[in-house]
């Protein structure tokens, strides 16, 4: 039916069989033969607390496995509507943040740079700041961010100011995020401060904290994502610490009294019809993982924001 | 009050002691001496993924010891108004799937001879199959079925016609299933094909996936499901990952997104009426199971069928 | 800002470092110098099933540091409006449960002696009746209770009365605690007798079933909890198996279905306004805690319950 | 070939199938009926650390499945020897030590009275002195006995004379044990103080510390053990902390730097011939044990055992 | 220095880096392009008791990033002497052992005939059998063989000839397998009958027990496999469970009381100078390695297997 | 008998109470008043490959509860012959290398001018250099280095000068390490390259790795170990990889092949007479710690090390 890459038909190879890659796709080193590139950045050089999101890209590729070819609620089919691979790892330095940032940028560049829309998991959320350098280059961009933390923190440990708890900050600082069209869905969890929400509220930014969410309700929530973001190039950033961590316990900075998965899902799928160019799953941290789950809801995810980048992109085709 | 087999009581023996039986009822190789018989099937020779299903009745019957003896939302107390034992496990074979489906059907044709209402704890689904052929030699039967997956599914692997995808085709096929009196609650996951639930659709099965569980509501749910059962005889049949895998983490082919253990147990309660005349809890794999919640599960979900079940029986008795 | 005292500067040490105490507190062993004092009770001797608990307060020490020092949602910062301090552990003796228990009324004795008000992390939940013996020596008190078990048994295994599933019973017939302003969030699981639940109705303790919670609605539940406790000192006690276990896996007695870690929290947060002089947490058996989660909500509870015992304080102090 | 109790063919049952008990041997409640019997003590009342070995009996059943019929060091066949079977668990009471110590005695009392060697599994070592109790009624025994610890200590935590730190000290004040007759294999760890073994050596028992072991090797370990048990009757205790952790981390009170299983395997097999009555494996804590292994050594340390008391009844019936 | 394939540098990608391949090998699909060809073989149908190898080569192929370059002890540097790749999974059918035992046996077919050297990583042991079926097809081929287990029986479950306890039997029986150059070192665990082990010892193999290992030494040992194998083609087959189960518990059939992972190294090594024309390691079950040390081992007993076949095969080519 | 400080009674408290410091002594934040100084430095900023480390002094301190107060082996007593105590962790700063080598390095030259000897448990392996810095600032010291690694690395990912594979290079280059007086043992696993070691064995370090110490046997290595060290002031670095991972498999680069933990503590002990003057225990990372054995191993390896240090310290100060 078509010729875009698919993964092995499951006659010749069940599912836990061969090369983990994501969704069983092949491995495409050439940017420019794919619309939609998945990559890893296995990198957590910014965490804070808990290390170990550098070894979520392949438990995710490994648990992706389990993912097939069409959503069933949305009915999207991906891997027909687009040429989508695994790129493989964005080279990184496990003992230099700079070094890294540059090495994850200059990846990400050559995705754009070859037409694709990328897709990644992460490594820790600080990973989005190098992709927003690569993509946002030319112009800011708006998000859809899902976590527990805002991430807009000016500095830790006495004037760090590239961390895992800082990149919003910075992306605004940098000229990359619209700060107007950024909506944040989930925030809670105690706070060092009263004003630790202050710069995201001031720039702009709309904050839908867990509590909020309960009380508008998802389908809310979702028309304000869709206002807030509105018609310009917009990101999805899904840290996996935004649900509850009985769905993701493998993750650096759980807080307790998240959302559900399933209701993870249906806010992702109410981005259909946004112009989106680009998403992430970040803070998946296999070894805080003992029965995997996390990884499974990370690819999961993944597969999630794919269908809607696929559908975009389908209709900039156009 | 009631000459029935019992649990030991807990003044002589705490809950954690003792050789591991079912609700720690005892061991009773007679079948006729049964109103209910509880049957371990520790096959899981079906499995297209991720094996260990074999393993899931030692750890149900060890996890049951948490149960008591009365529900406490039903006041149903199944050990006063049925005789009830552990039958042991069905005899299998971990290398031959036909051999297994023979030993399986026959184990289940000596408890159905003997008059006794078959609760089983797999095992992979496919050991249902085999059951019906038991249970519904004589008339097609219906089913309230809890899961993810369909497994309506043709065949795998270049035409395996029986795995634990495929057991409800080979029923309706035999005749042993009637799909208009089938509901199938839960029904989630990304799909190999927009077709996969034709047969199922085209059959007459009422599917309710679980976004239309959650816009319709439990209430609804549960009327639907009695008035497609009806009043002919009926099956439960309860496979683990129809929950969300945070509730069954050690399961073959988790899906994420899925309901509660909180609304199985009220969706199971309110099957309270229907011509119930035997159930399964399936596919819980312990490898996969770090905590054993997984387990708890399985066997709080045995005794919640327990009760309805007991109650169908003394319905039929009298 | 203030002279109270803090948790390390993050700027000097991050979260996961340093000697683990309650919150990142200093240790203070002079009471005096305490408004709210956090304890551990490092015991499970009354334990009926699995036992573990013992070594609840070093995991919920441990995952303490997670927390911050504002409450999100009320914006309650407990360590400005009081004293806060982790005054270590209670003494127990593990081979014995009547010396334990006087071991542990000492320990408490000596905490209200002192005026500050008792926070603990259990250990299992008979160590509520030695802190009830220290603390409501003068006039009963009334209790928010959350739990699956109602925990007025009267005995088992042949006539053990001190257990953790019969100190309510005893409490009340000591006159430590007015049934009449306890209510009991959480009720569940399957029930040795019809009649489980009596002593607690017919003394006059408020049941809320966990099918009732989802009935009325939290709203409901948090008017009826401060309906029912009034105006007199309240105590609120927080036992884990209230949770869901996929909430709180690492516990004795778990029963599935319960309330959420958010509905919690929103129950726990809308004690505001109660005349609070104590709480605890209890049943954490790290033991069963694979993933570590029940020790970060335990100690998330205990910040819950501290917010609003800090705002307490404050009102009882004016 | 023989009339004695035999584990079910692997023709009809995997191993990992049935109801699990004792090395797949029927249960037996009729205890004239066995030449040994096999028996959980679920208990860890006397536990000083982490209790969880109230849990051992049912994992060492789970994993004795794995246990076939013949040693294949020694040849002998068990089950062709002597009438072997399980006899369940004893009773006990987790909350009391004392009642539980006089339920232990009753229930081995019955055994010894019906002619058949009791074979444990515990339980926590206290557990031996209420066997021994049953055991010795009649004159003092010898022990082999393998531990990292003599458990030879007069009391703890102000003055707990039963713990299982103290059961070999009050076996000899009651006259049970006869210290000249006693060798303990693997002692070691840090001790309290200087003085934690006077009591065992100025008895007369033999010593033999890890390090004594390594230095003298095995053969001479056994040839000492075999002198001081010499023609008498002798129990064998093997408390599974005498293996180095990484064979049995699921035990309370490890200590590292100790033997391997097979040196285990090779002392007990070195006992053949002696005149032996008895023996139990504790101190399996199974919620310890996250990979199963101490479960699975506990076990085949019980058929180790199982076959020289096996051996040594068949010459005690000549 | 060399063309060879190679991992990628250090200083490009760490090593937690990048699709998980053997070794961090390039994916190599034209099999001539190879001297030595690393495949898995996802597959465990003959299994009786655990499953869960088939995930096996995943996991070793992740934890394979450990490898470095150049064996420190036998300074072999195998990807300078040879081309090595990894060549992905052979096909399997999880549900059928025949249609497997075809798939598995036409892939290894392929490789032989492009002149490639097979290295495997299981699966069950019964992969072996197609495998031999490929590479003996003209021959009869010697082995060392590292195991618990003879893997000589005859059938089970009434009468299935193919599981993992049967392949050197029938590569025997079909003309693949020299009786006479066959060694088995590490035998041991309980046997269902004396007569167990008669036919591998009547059709010449040389059965090493473990004790016998132990008795007469490595050295010993090596002089032996060296002896056996003699100057013919010799296939090397490490099953993880030779080794005792605290370096390998992810594997279905643990027997305690094996050999340590530093023995196995060195016997490994010694069969430097045999006419090596393939390997395989076996039984790695990842679904019981909770800490992945199994895989750990099972990955670097690959490389030094690989060693060994690098060198034999530098030999050959001269 | 001592005013020096005591971990408290066991009569009070079970080892399992309390705020978790190591080996239950007193936190003492005045170093004046201690002889040796235990501190954690919770960094993991050096770590290649898999991270972790920074949680390691807390799980170190956790299990520490289980060391008493007596070297069985050596007698030595070192509660009482020094005043031993808790001073806390030294300050880090998780994002930058640079900045946490500074603050290291201040807290242990604080350390040093206050007279106390200094006992670290790491952290990963880099953290010896800042030590060393403080320790060594006015003569090269020697050292005694259990690992598998040489950690003498020039640099990695392009540059990299500080890792933990790098420590002892830069120790010697800064002059703070008198090659000659080092000796490695237990050094093994594969190697980047034939000239990994060239620099350490250029240097004059006494190599000694795995493969030598079986062939030569422990007493000759604690010979040689003395020799190398001379009578010069001597450090003694424990990085648990070189332990065989099942006794250490929480760590961050586990090569399998290693020693034992009972062949680990005859070597430190072997080392009493050496002028010690600091130690360290490195490299325990609990995420991959499933079964907490790394830790307790970590803990027993400190008090091992405090024993020598306790008796150096004592003949030092008369």
């Amino acid at each position: 039916m078509t010729d875009n890459p698919q993964p092995p038909d499951l006659n010749t190879m069940p599912r836990f069989a061969g090369v983990a890659t994501f969704m069983r796709l092949p491995v495409e080193t050439d940017f420019a033969k794919l619309d939609i590139a998945m990559a890893g950045v296995p990198w957590d050089g910014g965490t804070t607390n808990r290390a170990g999101a550098r070894h979520g890209p392949r438990e995710i590729r490994n648990m992706s496995s389990l993912i097939r070819r069409v959503n069933h609620a949305s009915g999207i089919a991906p891997f027909e509507l687009c040429r989508c691979g695994d790129v493989g790892d964005a080279p990184v330095n496990p003992i230099s943040v700079p070094d890294s940032m540059q090495r994850i940028q200059g990846f990400f560049a050559r995705i754009v740079a070859a037409g694709a829309v990328p897709l990644s998991a992460g490594g820790d959320h600080l990973i989005t700041l190098p992709i927003f350098r690569a993509l946002a280059a030319k112009r800011p961009i708006g998000m859809v961010h899902f976590d527990a933390h805002s991430d807009t923190a000016d500095s830790y440990f006495g004037g760090e100011r590239y961390t895992h708890g800082t990149p919003f900050r910075r992306a605004v600082e940098e000229g990359l995020l619209d700060p107007k069209r950024v909506i944040q869905i989930g925030i809670r969890g105690s706070m060092y401060d009263r004003h630790d929400l202050d710069f995201a509220r001031e720039a702009g930014m709309r904050i839908v904290t867990i509590e909020e969410l309960y009380d508008i309700g998802l389908d809310a929530v979702i028309a304000e994502a869709c206002r807030v973001a509105g018609d310009g190039p917009t990101y999805v950033s899904f840290d996996v610490d935004g649900l509850d961590p009985v769905y993701a316990p493998g993750t650096g900075t759980p807080e307790i009294g998240g959302f559900t998965t399933h209701e993870a899902q249906r806010m992702i799928r109410g981005l259909q019809g946004l112009d989106l160019i680009g998403g992430d799953v970040v803070e998946v941290a296999p070894p805080f993982d003992p029965s995997g789950n996390t990884a499974i809801v990370g690819a999961t995810m993944m597969f999630e924001i794919l269908c809607v980048l696929a559908e975009a992109r389908t209709r900039q085709a156009r």
